[in-house]
């Protein structure tokens, strides 16, 4: 049997997800690919902190340099969020030839073109399915299924917090205030809801869609935003008396020989609209494609469990990679190269 | 450059689908993963027959055991449709240690077993996202982003025919003979539409996509199974009048240690159900998974260029695959054997 060592930064949301998934997928991975995962080292920033998951105590350490200097570590999971130290462990891990798992789209969404050169230079995957549309496989069905696919327009409901908001707004005439302290008070909005509100997050997502989509990457800031903060009760009740809805919607159109244009915002869609039914903390994604035509995928956004669920999907990938270790060992050896 | 060589077996809808994807996306996948598809025969009943897509006459052949003799073919595309001698073909295909990509939802779900036992034991691929559900990647998303999940039911609307004739009754109250006949006339019925009414087509559709969610494979005798025969515009004016509509569901459950249930027939669902608002052609599947949550894909069910993307996705996957020909001629050699 192959075994694989995971190391695994950050125990939150995410990480606690993962590590459910690992636990009651193991056996199964074990009997039907003849794979073992081993979590090897869980960074955490306090140890002594009560957890969700049980995880063997001796695997916390604080020290983000230790698993990268592990050999038997082959596939770093980024679960922390922010910017630092996460970024230098994504670089550090590719560098040292890791496949790199993170569901961190503000990262991604800034500096991906710099970390794909990097997995690509040290001939490593670097994926991040749960980034965007939390469980929804949309990221896999690009570049997989639909490969043959020229895609030229995305659009979709990618932030969970303002389409809760929206639909308490919506279903029971609460004002913005009311609706976002009770998406706080159940957990679908963070304590800090600026970058969720200011249609920011969204557009991150939309960066990451469209860089699936073209291999472009599109500053964040070239995305027109504009949140929900003007959005007024008289507003939804507007919309409603047009039949219609208002939803945050991430769109970009990629056609023709133009440059792409990213946008989010709030948006009047008629009830038969396909994102019009979207509610409460569900995502959604539009694609239309040459010759797949218009494909709909909607599920749940975040989440530890859909979340995770996403980033065992990309460790698995990796682990069928054929730049897994096994190979890359011949690799070095000089016996085994091979193109693609 | 890798180039691989592909037999097309089948010239008709999907077969010239692929064909048109191939064209498009050459320059593409030449560029972004250094690989070149070439189309080496094409084995067709009738040579002389006029087609819709431009190919060298000179690869014509109506004799469907060239290919599987030559070396030079890595992956075989099965899109002829019915047993023999597509089954003939697949057989003789993995046997000779050829990838073998197939839309045959009626051989697939008959012979699937014995087919993915051939596979595995000559290394190579069978993969059939084109048999189910059109352009929608949903096996690809079962088997590969949503690894980590186990499947509690799957329900779907994956009978274009017969949403199609569905859809006309409602929407402008024909009865069946009407609708049927205007199906047929558009094209989105086959001139013996008996396979499609009788619910037979979506029963195969949803045996494949139970053994991609649980290895098993279920034989469609024992799908529970009711078309669309006894549904009159009555039936339909009664579930509206309820706030419903009549829809030809294929749906499995898949949860605790009993086996599987499949059923295909016509029910009555509430407007608010994801599937009430699948019109016309359009195919849509709904898993409910463990960790992912609900998860919904709607697109096209059927027709040239949909089945023709999901069916060039599967030749992609094969051509990424391990197991391709450079690989498999070291293995023979002894150098390189890998596990998984």
């Amino acid at each position: 049997m192959k075994e694989l060592g995971v190391a695994l930064y950050g125990l939150g949301t995410v990480g606690s997800g993962l590590v459910e998934v690992m636990t009651a997928r193991r056996a199964e991975l074990e009997r039907r690919r003849d794979v073992r995962l081993a979590l090897r080292r869980i960074v955490v920033r306090n140890p002594d902190r009560q957890r969700t998951v049980a995880v063997d105590r001796a695997l916390l350490t604080t020290d983000w340099r230790v698993p990268l200097r592990d050999p038997s570590v082959d596939i770093v999971v980024e679960a922390m969020g922010g910017t630092e130290p996460a970024r230098t462990v994504i670089r550090d891990a590719l560098s040292a030839g890791k496949h790199v798992v993170t569901a961190n789209k503000a990262l991604i969404a800034t500096h991906g073109a710099e970390l794909e050169r990097l997995a690509r230079a040290h001939g490593v995957l670097l994926r991040y399915e749960g980034a965007v549309g939390g469980a929804i496989p949309v990221l896999h069905a690009i570049r997989g299924a639909l490969v043959g696919n020229r895609i030229g327009r995305i659009s979709g409901i990618v932030n969970g917090t303002t389409n809760y908001i929206l639909t308490r707004m919506t279903q029971d005439s609460l004002a913005l205030p009311a609706a976002l302290a009770e998406a706080q008070a159940r957990g679908f909005a963070e304590a800090d809801p600026r970058s969720d509100l200011s249609g920011l997050d969204a557009a991150q997502k939309l960066v990451i869609l469209v860089h699936q989509a073209t291999g472009e990457w599109i500053p964040v800031a070239r995305v027109e935003r504009e949140g929900l903060d003007r959005i007024a009760p008289s507003d939804i009740e507007r919309a409603r008396a047009q039949g219609c809805v208002i939803k945050l919607v991430a769109d970009a159109t990629l056609e023709g020989s133009t440059a792409p244009t990213l946008r989010v915002g709030p948006v009047m869609l008629p009830a038969d609209h396909p994102l019009a039914s979207v509610h409460g903390e569900q995502n959604a994604v539009l694609l239309e494609s040459d010759f797949a035509g218009p494909l709909f995928f909607t599920g749940r956004g975040a989440g530890g469990r859909p979340t995770g669920s996403a980033v065992y999907g990309d460790v698995v990938e990796a682990v069928a990679s054929r730049q897994s270790r096994v190979g890359r060992e011949r690799r070095t050896a000089g016996i085994f190269v091979e193109a693609g």
